[in-house]
């Protein structure tokens, strides 16, 4: 991959970043407050990131979307699994991460990540590296309504549509996989898709489909938004919002590659963890009551199930 | 070790957790649900535990005190990295743990464990058991008063000076050092003490010293819930404290052994977790004001230090 290949890379992924805070700071009414970092001199991953975040707002609690580009002398070889003769490889990582955690227990909570790898292996030029793409995107609901979990699949699956008609089952079945919550037996949500290691379009067709992915984000969700936001809600659905945004933080912390790695392996705390809730409870043994919307919840929405 | 040397940590430690739960329902005024409980024939551990929690108390918005004990047929490699001999031996492990939650954000949150692993060597018979003890307290506050920490401390010390000059240094040493949150670069809170793998003493005297620990945990924390339970608060210190708590619930998911790879291999969920705090917050860059008390906590107490 050229150097003028990930700088188109770079420009899309930056872009992206403007684009989908734009759109969710005038949904809300309130703005991201922009913080760019750089990583020092001697750290083991060099780079530079932007996170935008959008705490406290009217729509939503909070906000965050961040944008980071690093650069390591040596591939981990947890990020090359499928791929030895990589291990040890000068790399170079760039991605868009967001979560979105709004107020109203009526509106889902919201995750979107789209991310390019290259790496070059020892006995190669640079202009051998390999580069590969991963994303996806995944909605976590607390109250559940059948149209807003077809709306978001169907949205997921057009996107991937002109890249062929096997990716949105394979994706989906990914992400039902990967956002599960073993210790409480439960999905994180209703699922979307999710894509890693993908390479087999080649590069111009896998970053083409990495965008796609990106660029059906705000479609996805900003409907969904727009239909709850609104919607009346009391103590109970907010308690409910707060219990359930424990599972948030129970599959992130302990669950996520990128998370649990991340922070155990010094990358920007504050960034990493943007995905957190602004507020979670935790109690014990709660049980929805039998019929209520809670447990329709759990019965009809936390579990592998085909939207579209 | 025999049947009735086992039975006798058993009846130490159900003891144990009816005196502690005894005293704290009455300083709260609330009460302790019991739930008992069984692996199911099958699971992968076999055994039993009763789970005690009071939550929304006065004093104490959540206080889970758990006990367990287990059998296996394999000891996990994890806890034989010392002792390679006993690494698939049948086993059996038994403990109290706590974890109390004020409500009352100048009343530091609290943590003690007991335990207690006998494994047989499968070239022994029964009566030749290996046994080793565990164990410790430590005090995270949310505002630091050293007279609090001191005190806390000396009663450590007291409690494990019978047993050897050497042990009150070396546990509290290795308390600073497992209760730290890398990605942070922060102590979890004051430190205390804790012990692992411990027979130096024979069994006997490792057991008693276990006893001893456990013992002065009542009059190590209560004497500081006392004089902090009616101290006056208002939004910013609830602010602070429910932020504060997202230290805790990042160590214990991210960093805690026991939780991380007890929610991992299919221990009990609910039981794990009664050590999350009742409600926390996360908030970006979050920043102590200058000459405040929060910066203190920062400064003074969330750092190594020689307590007594």
């Amino acid at each position: 991959m050229s150097m003028t290949e990930l700088s188109g890379v770079r420009t899309f992924l930056l872009g992206l970043q403007e684009r989908v805070t734009a759109a969710v700071a005038e949904v809300d009414g309130g703005d991201f407050i922009t913080d760019a970092w750089q990583k020092e001199p001697g750290e083991p991953l060099q780079g530079n990131g932007i996170t935008k975040i959008l705490e406290n707002g009217e729509v939503f609690e909070r906000a965050g979307c961040g944008f980071s580009h690093v650069q390591g002398s040596r591939l981990p070889p947890s990020a090359t699994q499928h791929r030895p003769e990589l291990a040890g490889a000068p790399f170079e990582a760039m991605g868009v991460s967001l979560v979105f955690h709004p107020r109203n227990p009526y509106v889902p909570t919201v995750h979107m990540n789209v991310r390019m790898l290259a790496a070059t292996p020892v006995s190669a030029g640079p202009a051998e590296a390999v580069c590969w793409f991963g994303g996806g995107m995944d909605l976590t609901p607390y109250y559940g309504f059948d149209e807003d979990a077809v709306h978001f699949h169907q949205t997921c699956k057009d996107a991937l549509a002109p890249f062929g008609g096997d990716k949105y089952p394979r994706f989906k079945q990914w992400c039902d996989e990967y956002f599960y919550l073993k210790h409480r037996q439960e999905q994180r949500g209703i699922g979307g898709i999710f894509f890693d290691d993908f390479q087999e379009l080649g590069l111009e067709q896998s970053f083409a489909m990495m965008q796609s992915v990106a660029d059906s984000f705000l479609p996805a969700y900003l409907p969904i938004v727009r239909r709850r936001q609104s919607q009346p809600y009391g103590a109970r659905e907010r308690d409910f919002q707060l219990y359930r945004r424990g599972r948030y933080v129970e599959f992130n912390l302990v669950w996520d590659r990128g998370t649990h790695f991340g922070l155990q392996s010094g990358g920007r705390t504050e960034s990493i963890l943007m995905s957190m809730p602004p507020l979670a409870s935790w109690s014990y043994q709660h049980r929805a009551e039998a019929g209520s919307p809670e447990e329709r919840l759990y019965k009809e929405f936390l579990i592998r199930r085909d939207w579209v």
